[in-house]
């Protein structure tokens, strides 16, 4: 009897426990280069260095681990002080631990007979941050990544809306969805993926903090039910992209109460806010909306990706998704088969590295982990106060700070320093102008590694500027 | 300067390999009870008996381990000889490191900028897969998932045959998709989602072996443009998810080509049998379709999930997800930046541990482990045959096994066998008539192991008869 990995019989595994070593070894030549200079060059050089198509013929594992290791140092360092590209940085260590065992019991989360306790580990922390957005029931779905939370919630808010929608699809009836202009691109894109148009997007105009015009809001509503429209949702934004503002979603929530519009919140950046006594004040009024979007490989530090779409009515994510799939949904009762609740059908456990990192640091380790990230965003901005040749854009809401090199364009700036391989930051528009957004998301770092991040910036400068 | 974790400063991590070591416990525990009976009981008994809500206060991560451990132990074993329940099983070794590199590294796969040389790897994936369809240029993208797969195909038939709906939505004329009546639900779940309607599917009859019926697609599309619908699309099955079925794709294709109708194949379980020559016949004119579904979840026993939707054009997945998104598509040419066709924003590298294990197994492996998962089930229906008691309600296409057992309703009999954690296998319905399917799934198991999964069948059989 044949086996594929007969040819390799003493190939490193997970029962002998060798596998992690293997990684465990990997794992630390990468950790090593956290804080390392590494220039990334062309992608096509890098295509031509690497031989990375699969082979005819298998290779042993510890061969593999070394193309493997080849690959993973032509790859950027999300952990170390010289990464503020993204909404997320940082490794959590807990959450590796339950990503690894998510991987070795592969089980599939659309029921309770395919996954066990893991469905109900998921229950769990939806129930949970259900209750920090402040309702007392709701219901949710882990999803990957917050494009596809919007989605969910998007679809559900149609349905809602629309109730022929599922059954007829949408009839060409003028139909409008309200967002900010600051808002995620997803929501554009989801639009057109729901058959609702991208054209049928109002952008509505921000305040100069970036937070959207809730009296524009209100007009734009106003305005197209008196023309015939059919508002179908409103999206408020807590933690925008480029800024990091949070839309007041008290009073925008006022305005959908008013008209009778579905909320959503999409606090994929901002909802880990919540979290902290301090900062939750930011979404204030979060408990009247429909549905929420909070990312937990964001601001928590999850790796990616793990997303939750919360819905405050446990009947509605179901009515736009169950198909009833005799083959599949078998036994036990709705509540613990999530696949009927899910965009997806085969499902890998994105819930259990939350659980396992939440079930270390407790409630109270985020709460310091977010005022660890204010804090070096305050000291960012102390810096840029200080110095006469960096303008904060503006006052920052969160943990973005958005700021312009005098004389200097972000954008060559930024190029030039991934190009360069010093330091991986993002540049972005606010006005109309360019600016760096440096995003404080990694809490492992420290103040000096700003200083150090700055200290960057300017020598580019000086650079570009010749 | 606080932390959140220094209460607890020497927890295992990655960089000392500790966490390593934790796993690596946990793993081995996990799969020493890859053969054992484990009844599973109510999931509201299992709920109260953990304690799962995250705590206020954190704690060891040595604690956590052992909390997570009584989770995992009520979690049913997807790698031992008792699991036959879905189209996946067994446990990848080179694919369990590259999962653990993945979540190590965390890179967000939207840009080269961001995510290095691991968007070569993905992009070296999809052109060797397409290579396999029978395409010599293609794009493609990762999704979670066989339905997500689906969804983009979807989305791109639905954007080609409607030129306007990406900009102004649907517009209510009427339009139909056809798929067999044995396809996957997520072909009637996604046209609902992609605002189509869900009345709009046309469910094509299946011959006398679970294939759809050409002659009555013809018909059906016939009959739709005689009365002024517009096909938008047609959904081929490699491997349905009962009977694992193959519909006739090249006779579908020559409908397809004569209607001027996108075609998709949904490869998400049989897309495997490509990469076996003497098994690839079943897929016969694949390479005259638009787009593919592939997981590699499945047959080829990748953690969850791995997913492509591949697209013979190379330029339509970006043409119906590109929105210009300037703090995130920064440098480098649209051939790197795949965030630019993905359904998703942040997105996690579900590449990396299909690359590490095409590179272990080589395409050789592959075709054995394809080879192996046949010769399983031919064993399977060897036994059937020689027992009276049982009876083969098809003749296997590929490595499902669908049979009856005299005097016994299968789904009574399945819940009991997974009530009794003695055998987790699915029921399902052919020709409106419960069945047992058995999945060979797991090319681990041996012969012996299926015995001894009759053995349980024939003695829950006469428990149940009483």
């Amino acid at each position: 009897m044949h086996r594929p990995d007969e040819q390799f019989a003493t190939s490193p595994n997970c029962a002998t426990g060798d596998i992690f070593d293997l990684a465990a070894d990997l794992a630390r030549r990468l950790i090593a280069r956290d804080g390392a200079i590494v220039p990334l060059p062309d992608p096509r050089r890098v295509e031509q260095a690497l031989h990375l198509a699969p082979p005819a013929l298998g290779q042993p594992l510890e061969t593999v681990a070394e193309h493997l290791w080849r690959l993973l140092e032509c790859t950027p360092s999300t952990a170390g002080p010289r990464y503020f590209n993204q909404l997320f940085a940082g490794r959590d260590d807990a959450a590796i631990l339950g990503e690894i065992l998510a991987a070795v019991s592969n089980n599939s989360m659309y029921t309770f007979k395919a996954a066990g306790a893991q469905i109900l580990a998921e229950r769990a922390l939806i129930k949970h941050m259900g209750a920090k957005v402040g309702w007392t029931t709701c219901e949710g779905a882990f999803t990957p990544g917050g494009s596809m939370s919007n989605l969910a919630a998007m679809l559900v808010a149609r349905d809602n809306a629309l109730p022929d929608a599922r059954e007829r699809g949408l009839d060409g009836r003028p139909i409008a969805i309200y967002t900010s202009a600051e808002s995620h691109y997803s929501i554009k894109k989801n639009t057109a993926i729901l058959g609702m148009g991208r054209q049928t997007v109002r952008a509505i105009p921000a305040d100069n903090e970036g937070r959207m015009r809730t009296d524009a809001l209100a007009e734009a509503i106003a305005h197209d039910k008196a023309a015939g429209v059919t508002p179908v949702l409103i999206v408020a934004t807590a933690g925008t992209t480029v800024q990091g503002a949070f839309d007041p979603i008290r009073e925008i929530a006022g305005v959908a109460r008013d008209h009778g519009v579905w909320l959503h919140v999409d606090g994929a950046f901002g909802g880990t806010l919540l979290l902290s006594r301090h900062r939750r004040h930011r979404l204030d009024g979060c408990e009247l909306a429909d549905s929420f979007t909070w990312d937990a490989h964001k601001m928590m530090g999850i790796p990616l990706t793990c997303s939750v779409a919360l819905f405050r009515d446990p009947t509605l994510l179901q009515r736009s998704l169950d198909e009833s799939a005799s083959y599949l949904f078998q036994r036990d009762d709705d509540a613990y088969n999530p696949g009927l609740r899910s965009l997806q059908c085969g499902r890998r456990n994105d819930a259990l590295k939350l659980w396992t990192a939440w079930q270390h640091h407790g409630d109270e380790g985020y709460e310091q982990r977010v005022e660890r990230q204010f804090a070096l965003a305050a000291h960012a901005v102390g810096i840029i106060e200080a110095d006469p040749a960096l303008t904060l854009v503006r006052r920052p809401q969160s943990i973005n700070v958005c700021f312009a090199v005098a004389g200097v364009d972000a954008r060559p700036l930024c190029n030039q320093l991934d190009h360069d391989g010093l330091i991986k930051v993002s540049h972005g528009e606010v006005d109309g102008k360019p600016i760096v957004r440096l995003v404080c998301a990694n809490p492992a770092l420290t103040e000096p590694d700003i200083d150090a991040f700055f200290a960057e910036i300017r020598a580019a400068a000086v650079r570009i500027r010749g």
